[in-house]
């Protein structure tokens, strides 16, 4: 049994951990998920303000194995949005990506937490081609270090669940913004509303073992395929339609070799190591 | 052909068998399938009250070859629902269950009866993890003496197709009961309409060889795929949704080591033979 | 790059070929699909009335490949809906179909057009059975002459991709009438409002490499699942449904060894060579 | 720990039971076995002459349960041939396979006894076209009662895995004599010294769950892969190619509805319940 | 049942008609095929020389349907090795591949012939990296006209036999030189007597549908799995590992954009239609 | 075209790197590459003794990218077996493996080296059961910290092939030592020849991509299976079953929760983070 149990307020946990509080993602889920715990603990390696009512701030570097230890000090479930979120030289990713999850992992086995939900990244697959239709047992082929150091996230996140029995979701995010900043958005549009309602169901799901589960509203156009995650229920409300003004039909179509175009990463595949 | 034609009456049917009629889906079935047919035979090993208009009433035990030959004469097709349909040690499961379906198979083989709806169930499949989906080609796990005796049903289906082109459509029922006693039901639930519906769609579509469905609503939650019997043409209406306020989010995760939300079948894992 | 920019009148193509344009979905398609393009080019091997406003009128024979050369010439984008629709000897088949469609790839990659949408027919997979559920990754078995035209198309359209990248969608076309003419077209109806969305989705999709889709409405029942082709972003707004009371529910099951009802081709798997 | 250690005698097993040991390959294996055991336990239902040195006889019928209660007692591993082996009316096939199984389960579970050897049968899968390779994967499609009661058996085997962990290796024979005896049979064909050895490796393997093998030497044409098996070491040394020159090369091909050459279980599918 | 029987000389076969006897594997052949019928009947549409024992020579092309309907009047069964077995344009293509094939099945359905070996190719798959592992499910991916050809050869005995149960064995031959020629060629090589003996498989198993098979040697290097088709029973004795002297170890790695080493199908992929 | 170009010593590389060439293969490997290079150069972090003929020896820490920017001077291909073999802490994994490999593949990004053999390891995948037989898509299940160190190198292997096109074969390997230690060895054996014949048909197939290899010799039990690297050539000569008599039969079945013997990595599972 998990330490956490129904609290007087009502509310199903008692703390929750959100990592990446001051990130793009970390703004919009701050009062997003207060009705879940009577506590929300708020970290990030960057200032975020003073603390709100049911919040407590921890400012901290995930790289710091003895600050992570303390950090998920009571913590029942941690929705993990830190580290970097943007293509970067290897080194910095390490650190705050591979060396962050794993101080996590370490952290979290210790202080008994039972629920993980991981903000992976379609960049775990972005060398897919966009023809392809992927499910979560399609192999991962990342299109950048940062790619590669979510992919480590979710085998770490495997390798707990098979040794310790803690159990992750590991949300590929698409493009989780206000609107699709591009044609290629409208495939991967995950809308804030649709957001919270895959973690929702992620974090109260009975059992999600080690799930792979992709980000994304319900769009006309999209590369994924749900269908192995349909034990957690969740069911996105928006869809990228209603931008589709935006991006009138057009018989421009990508050059054969812009591998921008070509798979799935889009843009990020430039954004790496340099020929 | 069948020697069922149109009738006077215009219903499709001159004569479905209706087994297990005086069981608990049996008592839902009884009025909602008279449309379908001129005669409606009942029949259960327990007494079934009198007989309504439309209905015949045939007591009998399916154990009894002689008495399943005389109960399939004149059937154009049949809802087989009868036998245990809780665990139990294994002789009254094989007596009930395996010999009962033998012996109905052989009759309407004899008979010439063409199309058969089979109640199998979830339990044939229960010792698969909840976090796994499932479709009609996934390997069967029965979780108990009366899975097992599902399994059995659904093969001797296959061979009786096999051989001589008799069709059945297996359905493996969920939880069909006026709504969902636990957590686990808002995954396996399948109202009566749908249930209803998909007995219609089983029963009318023109061909359905050997087919196996998975009886649910369309619940937001699910770990069965029915794309493979996408050609039955069922849709359900319902959904477990509308109850979920019963079952409130909550962070009381299942122990590691409770087999009863780990496995599909839930609480039957354990009824079966102990420890 | 291709040769066509958005022009002056705000339609995306320059100029599409509509091949086939006098045929029973040419006629359909004649109308719907002037918006894309500022000249729609019109090709059949019979008459085709005059040309109505933004319409070019080419009639050609496609197995003339002079004919067919200059037939491409200014051509963005093809609708490839010409050769013949039924069932014939092989040797007309073949002139029209195969060393049709040949022809013409060899123009259109002669005039440097970069994307067609091919009228594949379900007959390319007619032999397969109806309680078979197919995507596109399900190999073709074709059931008539018919039937292998269609898969030496696609075969020759995958050709093209590999070699030139030249992208081709394959649309295999259930049954595009105003209405179901049998039980079988319920679940092959493709009305001509999805038809023309699917056409317009594959006309301008970014990218389609070389994609299979199968051409049908929102059927309750279908034997085919379009999953691989969702990048397309094709959602059918209508459904056989709506004539279920033209096929009412019915006990007469087809006899066992009624090929036509058993294959998903149905009469089709009867128009070809002999016994 | 299994009760059975390392004896005085250095066999590695105690107490095996060969269950069928007056059977066709109970007779067979009655002497190849005993280097594995201080004592074999033969059992059967028919008599099977005196015991020898290192045997102990106990004649009995599967389906008494109070027997097979005692015939477990003080068994490390299990040799399960006994049974009907050949196409039967239904209610005997299910007395000794069925019933016999499960009181041979229910006894071993008792007993404490941790490997069970299960005589499955190529009946099992009877009804696979004989173009069609299968493995351990495939779909059963028994062929006959006999071969239902294999399924079953099978089924059971995986029932007591996943509930109990009791280990089953099901070693589905082909066609187990001193040589083929027929064309049919070179495929099928398992000569003694490989059924000997595959029982060996079944035996002995550390870990086998719940695995299911072909029982079939190194024939040059085969319906069946063993790769899912591999984890057991079997390596067969016979093949049925030095039999060749009973069957030479011929024209004659069988009947295209000839359903005894059509379907891998040959002869049996026309012994089972007729037209 | 066929028409040929044992006949008085002791061969299996009447009469076997060889295509393509002038063509480079036609002329191996020919010998070796002589102690399987009484009669060979040699085509081609070029000279083949006098008529030797045994023989029965026919010039025809196998475009000219009456020819070709005279050709098969009292064959047993065909090995069809005939038409155009190098890149060429379109319509000679088109001719002696696809109508040829077209007219043979035509031809054999009308003279009750009902086994055949057709002689498929690599180019039929070509387009697959060498990287990739292909069985007889993959998908087809022709690299030229020629293999497109192959394909539709491939894909009409498909036909014939869903239609009318006439039987093909597509061999997909690799190399089938006297020794390799390049170090592609060890991947792919096929000795003669490897030939002989797949097609001896080939031609006397009892029953084989529509059989896809690789035609290569035991080769150490390969990059197609004849797993599906085991069921032919073909055992390769040679492998192109004799031939490796003549390709030492290089560390000469391929330009990253060279197709014809990144594709199984080798120079083909340059000889079929140009940029 | 690579740098590396047949040189006047006949062999055919310039100059091969090793890295941990001080470890326990490595110092096998030491004299056995020699034939395939003019030099060898050595790289560890510890001593490796003096430079022997055709030898350069550079000791450098692979976490330091300075100095493997140097290393990979002038070098043609890469056998990487440098880093820690055995679990450890994270922090140090993640220094040697982790950014060691990071560093490598910058660093031969850089220099153009265009093959690279990466001596992955079975504990990338060792919490499969050992009932289970994997190949090269079977998902990874790392078993430990440096499992996890492994699965990143496989993926960075992956990602440079996709951006830049440097092949990687990674070997999966089990256990290579002079002998099996224990029974579970016997299954993942791979001899030092074995070993030396695979380094070998990565190194000089003309095309390997990003190519995935399990390291075991030809043993009786396996869990793996090699088909898809088929296009390698590696065809192993030794087997484990010559070591099959210091592990005679045993009836001493582990306890049903051993993990050890459970699953596919042995007793790495327990040398990991710690309940």
């Amino acid at each position: 049994m998990t330490a956490a149990v129904q609290n007087k307020t009502g509310k199903p946990f008692k703390r929750i951990l959100l990592t990446g509080a001051a990130g793009g993602l970390g703004k919009v889920l701050r009062e997003r998920i207060k009705p879940w715990a009577d506590v929300v603990r708020l970290s990030d390696v960057i200032d975020m303000g003073p603390a709100g009512p049911g919040e407590e701030i921890v400012q901290c570097d995930l790289a710091d194995k003895q600050a992570v230890l303390a950090l998920l000090e009571g913590v029942d479930a941690v929705l993990h949005f830190g580290g970097i979120s943007t293509e970067k030289p290897f080194e910095p990713i390490m650190q705050a990506n591979i060396l962050g999850v794993a101080n996590l992992y370490e952290a979290l086995h210790k202080a008994g937490t039972r629920r993980v939900i991981f903000a992976s990244s379609n960049h775990a697959i972005g060398y897919h081609p966009v023809t392809t239709v992927l499910d979560a047992d399609s192999p991962t082929r990342p299109d950048s270090y940062y790619g590669l150091s979510k992919v480590f996230g979710e085998q770490i996140a495997r390798y707990y669940y098979d040794r310790f029995g803690i159990e992750t979701v590991c949300v590929r995010i698409g493009s989780s913004f206000p609107e699709p900043a591009n044609k290629r958005m409208m495939s991967t549009y995950l809308s804030y509303d649709d957001l919270t309602e895959l973690l929702r169901c992620s974090l109260f799901a009975p059992r999600v073992g080690h799930t792979i589960v992709y980000g994304m509203s319900d769009n006309d156009s999209t590369w994924w395929d749900n269908r192995l995650a349909s034990h957690l229920g969740y069911k996105p409300k928006d869809s990228s339609a209603k931008f589709a003004h935006l991006f009138p039909d057009s018989s421009e179509f990508p050059a054969k070799d812009d591998v921008t175009t070509m798979y799935q990463g889009g843009k990020f595949l430039l954004d790496g190591p340099q020929y």
